[in-house]
């Protein structure tokens, strides 16, 4: 769907539209969580708005200050490149290696989309959270982390099961959560524990 | 899942984490939508993220100085409700008629899982968004409204053909646009004139 109207439109406005009709994609990006009551597969679009309500309502538990816009714009934004380079299992050491390629190439097709000015912008956010040492990006990074052993709590384990994750390697992987957060750290670590006193791990 | 540690946690803590977890329950809310390659219909979390980006791209066609901190934020917490509530088609008058009082009772329960401070900042955005008229609800209103719009095109008036929706109905309910931005509601006519052209309605 390329022209959505028949009757021409400011360019600006018509790319912003084209944008954001193709971006609908990340509805179909599936990752390896389920859904809390574990029915399905979660998505990339709905995980991001579950992180941008994390910013909203744990942004206090910050250990640098951290402005929260940012923290809120750049959760709303970090999974865009998965449209094209799919979702990489944290704890695939394969996927991994041709990650950072793979997302550096979607990256320059879907910002392109966008007027360069606003591609421009999204585009920082991105990177500033895949790469960046503001506080604003250690704490995305600890909330994108602490996200998924909620849900792999909730499920008993399911995802880790499936994949033959250990608990040290959930310990050693979620570690980034205390750069940003050294109290949802600590909170991470008593889920670990008590996912594997429960037996949630194969 | 109401324990998710064995062990204590501050108090304000374990509440923002729980209202996280049942906040989940969003990704398993139906809307009327489908999702742009008409796969599926679209969850409330998912259409909720792709406001939130709506948001980040279009802030610049809001006719009033409009805070886009504002809009976003309020974007990401505008449907929460619908837990509880469900979600009330816009051409639904009879579920129009009864939609305040079940909102009301689902803002009710679900905000006060969050600490209170936390929770009336919510539930003000909520009631900005739902009954407001500073530009950053008007603005927001007329976001929602633009993109089922751009999804029942790209979905050839799946939608509309599904509940027998006229394109008098469509520009009647979706006239509110106008409110808040001129430009999108230019957009919008063209939409909907573009869509009647191409035998897109019932």
């Amino acid at each position: 769907m390329t022209a959505v109207t028949d009757e021409p439109f400011p360019e600006r406005l018509t790319r912003q539209i084209e944008f954001l009709v193709e971006i609908d994609k990340l509805k179909g990006i599936l990752r390896r969580s389920y859904v809390l009551d574990a029915s399905r597969l979660e998505n990339t679009a709905e995980h991001s708005w579950h992180l941008a309500m994390m910013a909203l309502v744990l942004a206090e538990h910050a250990d640098a200050p951290a402005d929260p816009t940012t923290v809120l714009k750049m959760l709303v934004v970090h999974d865009l490149v998965e449209i094209d380079a799919g979702d990489t299992f944290v704890y695939d050491t394969a996927g991994a290696a041709t990650k950072d390629a793979r997302e550096a190439a979607a990256a320059d097709r879907i910002f392109a989309l966008l007027p360069a000015d606003q591609g421009a912008e999204l585009r920082r956010l991105w990177e500033e959270f895949d790469t960046g040492h503001s506080p604003e990006a250690r704490f995305a990074r600890s909330l994108d982390r602490l996200m998924p052993l909620l849900h792999n709590v909730a499920a008993e384990g399911r995802s880790w099961q499936e994949h033959g994750i250990n608990p040290d390697q959930v310990r050693d992987r979620n570690a980034v959560i205390a750069d940003g957060s050294a109290q949802l750290w600590a909170y991470a670590r008593a889920l670990i524990d008590t996912a594997e006193r429960n037996g949630f791990f194969p």
